[in-house]
């Protein structure tokens, strides 16, 4: 954890506690700190599986705190004044706010002073702070990573209330070890950690794992070559992917951070609706066979957002998804000129057929066709998800 | 499974649930079936921790069916109607029996007639089973171990309501792999094995741990032999420890699985309560140095019993904690002699002071020594209980 931060923060071993993965530890951390029907605030657009991480089991709810565009989704005091009120005014108990720091899905490191501030806002309020970090280590571009517990180090001798905070960390995306179920809250909250201690038996993690963990991250020459080197690729997919959607003009959020992009589709929506943002998701899944997440599931409020990873697949499958990409949007083009001019829909067949001919050309054999289709396909979509239709865009955020 | 369960039964893999231990799979079963407030028959004894995994974080209540010594705790028809008419005279809404079959504490396993009796009565009273078999390869003496997936496919095609029967698994205890944190549900229920798999999320198993199991776990020579020694090695365990209980006169409850002994200190009670039970456990847990767990912590309605297990230790620790009980009895009893004579506190301390020389010869060294002495030890009682004070014996159940 220290290493991720740069060295420039120390943690103290006995306020770590561990849990089955990021979504046990954020599981672990709500239970501590809230009652069933209390809340908690949460910038938007935000992780789509906190709805059943934070709340599915423990009861609680999330108050929505609305960013938008304009100013690049900053989470504004404003913004978060103006939820936390609304939720007093709904007589709800506010029992925290929590940050996604670099955010899923913008793919953005949060600034010393904004950081500053959310701290200052959660202390003025005597709410807590829980900052999930599990994306620390994919920041490869500055801004550098600013943890809370910098924060925290910082304005330690003030009159800071610390036991307001904690940090929700994983290894699942900075080491790349989802399946290992490594997850960690560290508190600095006497009592949390006692709770969540005897907590943890629901989630601990396997002894075997944990002595590799123990082996391969005390290898410290390993580590710090581990992150360095996937800092370095992830920058270079990031532009590599970045100049791709350039070509065709396709809006992106620019990022510092993260294995995804978020991107602006909504010139090819048909209307500025989240309607026609799910008919456009539709289409990207089971025609164009990309696997990407609409805005909407991650309650963004406008709509034509999309989530795109990048990083999890190789250099010749990233070419594959360009291509997908590239050919729809020129053929979703040409449909809609030939839309225009009234030729109806024999011809936009024909531009589809003509785009999935050019797809097929990319692959170098069918075998990685078949690994993609069903990698892509909707019928394989996560069955870890609490939303009860299976067409749910949002068994697709991870 | 099936092997465990000696092949009679066979399982789809379609309904099995993965879970963090037996902890997160109990715990997993009552999110699925109950609401916060709804209520679970537990018989009595029961394994001490079942608060923390049912109800500490699902809000649901346990309701005792006591059983007593009286008919060697048998779980009977009345002692389940009476508590289920109680707790609907106190408008609880009872969901469901769980039983632990192998029993802990008792080391019993639950004949064929009565396990098809709770069926019947679950069945009959519409309210979900729930069978905690995770100590089913414990069984070493006859009768056999009857699992219910037995009885559900004896009766399947009566008109028994197999959608209310679910099964509690782990390799903890019958593979010796409670590091590993391989809990199962195994439900008949299509809505829960639905509902429990999106809940995995929060208890996944470590994708190296899975990937090591499946390949021991399919060499079939290994798994028969391992299960075949393992019973042997604890009828041979639980023979030498039940001589060295006779030797001294301790009652102990007949048992035929487990890895510990349900044993009859009531004698040894300065009175029949529980208030002399916890002082007598201080005394064993301080003085003898001895980690056993009173009834109490197993909700038994009769003080004196406690729980002692023989099966975590190799041959000479043995014979250590045998030394100690000897020793303890036997000046016990001089003490008693020693009171009733009037000769006052000084012969106790001698007598003490004698069995504590007695059992410093018994060890080899001094290493082993202070092994012992850290895992006996009340300073490191399990971490991982809900229970607050320190000095709860229920933290040491496992």
């Amino acid at each position: 954890m220290s290493k991720v931060r740069g060295g420039r923060v120390k943690f103290d071993p006995k306020r770590i506690l561990m849990s089955g993965g990021a979504t046990g530890a954020n599981e672990l951390i709500m239970f501590c700190l809230a009652d069933p029907g209390d809340a908690f605030l949460v910038p938007t657009p935000y992780y789509a599986a906190y709805p059943r991480d934070l709340c599915w089991r423990t009861g609680l709810q999330l108050i929505p705190v609305h960013c938008d565009s304009s100013n690049n989704f900053k989470i504004t005091r404003e913004a978060l004044e103006s939820s936390y009120k609304k939720a007093k005014d709904d007589n709800i108990n506010v029992k925290g706010l929590i940050i996604t720091n670099p955010s899923n899905p913008l793919g953005t490191s949060l600034d010393h002073d904004t950081l500053k501030s959310l701290v200052s806002f959660t202390n003025d309020k005597n709410i807590h702070l829980v900052c999930d970090e599990i994306y620390a280590a994919t920041v490869f571009d500055s801004p550098r990573f600013v943890s809370v517990a910098e924060i925290v180090q910082e304005m330690d001798d003030s009159s800071l209330k610390k036991e307001l905070i904690h940090i929700v960390y994983s290894l699942s995306k900075d080491m790349g070890f989802p399946g290992f179920r490594v997850g960690i809250v560290y508190s600095y909250n006497d009592t949390v950690v006692n709770c969540g201690r005897k907590m943890s038996s629901f989630g601990l993690i396997s002894s075997q794992t944990q002595h590799m963990l123990a082996a391969m991250l005390s290898d410290d020459e390993f580590v710090d070559n581990f992150l360095k080197k996937n800092s370095l690729r992830l920058a270079k997919r990031h532009e590599h992917f970045a100049k791709g959607l350039e070509e065709i003009n396709i809006k992106r959020f620019p990022s510092n951070a993260g294995l995804f992009y978020w991107m602006n589709l909504s010139t090819l929506l048909k209307e500025q609706t989240f309607d026609a943002e799910m008919a456009l998701w539709r289409v990207i899944i089971n025609e164009v066979k990309l696997n990407v997440s609409p805005g909407s599931s991650f309650n963004c409020l406008e709509p034509g957002w999309f989530r795109v990873c990048f990083a999890n697949m190789d250099d010749e499958t990233v070419e594959v998804a360009l291509n997908r990409i590239r050919a729809f949007v020129i053929g979703n083009k040409k449909e809609t000129t030939t839309n225009n001019s009234s030729r109806g829909k024999k011809s936009v067949v024909e531009v589809k057929k003509r785009w999935q001919q050019n797809l097929r050309l990319s692959f170098s054999s069918s075998r990685i066709l078949d690994h993609h289709e069903n990698v892509m396909s909707p019928h394989i979509l996560s069955p870890h998800s609490p939303i009860p239709a299976s067409s749910s865009p949002l068994v697709q955020a991870t």
